[in-house]
């Protein structure tokens, strides 16, 4: 199974849906689970500089497969991995990126989403995350 | 007047839809005029080498507001600005980057288009052109 | 309204009469709100390893409205972003990046100075700032 | 001798003007001996694509001593050295970057000028040159 558009409209449409409701104008990533970018949209009046926080929350999402927080936990003070986030040509740690996964647990893809509070931009990725799998 | 989400919207489902027509998956990138991604499709299919290409052409003619193929007559052999290409990061410099005007002439953007054949892609990108300026 | 050569040059006389008057020659960029160049003055003396700092600040404040330090904020230990500052090819976090306004509050563009102490970079673009407004 | 504000204004205003009397909007860009900036200005209207363009001809200039378009002689077809212009993070080889030399004949720096026609864009950079050795 793959990350088809089918699916990629269905979490673009949820996810931009959630980011009107809080009415906040989000950058949205969604790439593929080879980190490369199958879909994207800025709505109107996003911050530009969460662009590139929406794609390199999408693109840790996908290179590790899992949440971009949870990325993060290897990096943090204490943690078993400094400068983590240094890789990758830099990674983006704080919530935001979500995986997508199909039916079976395997790996489709990961959304990015920027340009509210991170809880804010957490709850639109989760909310495109959850449409994508709703059938996939 | 600024790129909204709606004429962002109907640029790509022409794009789409002309690509549909034709039988050829393409990436489709619309960019403002100050070059910033405002959405990106890659369509089922369509080759990975290209999406960098469609940035590179939307960029192209949103920088210079002109189509990509005529930032290439500048740097071609003989032509007055020879390494021209390789200037603003590299261009891309053949056909499938399109400019976006409004009624008054004014840049708003600019969509680049690779996949297909170059003929192909300018005109995926033409029709996602035309369609964003139906009613800019 | 846009980020017009007039409100530049007046933005500029005045940084540099505040960096004069403090006796610390300054690097001053003026940046648009789409974050490209509008421009630079390297003042008799400034540091060379401030240009980068200057620009920095200027594409920090520019990306995200608000003061460069205001975006360290979120990045500082114990705020919400953390290794917000590896984004967008790195930005700038300390005080000396300020956003210009119009008079309704939308953002034209940004200052970024540096050259001296933190506390002089920021008052310099503080002034730059109030004078590019004064009439804007 | 070295590149003062007081020369660089005097680049900068004969630049502007010289722009303004062809009534083409100009990227004026000055850089020291050590290609580092000194001022840059984006006059009202001039296209963005050109920035990059302005800053690699003044960098060209001065890495080398001599015009941009001497550097091209190089490494055009049939010259000594093909894909010189690949070098020093690429350069740009068509003209419009010119060298300021003081009253000895020592490099103080480099104009590079970007926005028009190849031709219109030496002009306003020879312009500029000449206003800045005037009393060098």
């Amino acid at each position: 199974m793959s990350l088809t558009e089918q699916i990629v409209e269905r979490a673009m449409a949820a996810g931009r849906a959630a980011a009107r409701e809080i009415g906040v104008p989000m950058n949205i990533a969604v790439l593929d689970a080879a980190a490369h970018i199958k879909s994207f949209v800025r709505m109107d009046g996003a911050l530009l500089g969460s662009i590139d926080i929406a794609l390199g929350k999408a693109r840790t999402a996908a290179l590790f497969g899992m949440n971009s927080e949870a990325v993060g936990e290897f990096c943090k003070p204490g943690g078993s991995s400094p400068g983590l986030e240094l890789t990758n040509g830099t990674l983006v740690i704080f919530a935001g990126g979500v995986p997508i996964r199909d039916g079976t647990g395997a790996l489709l893809g990961a959304i990015g989403v920027s340009g509210g509070a991170v809880a804010q931009d957490a709850l639109v990725a989760q909310a495109a995350a959850a449409a994508a799998q709703s059938k996939a």
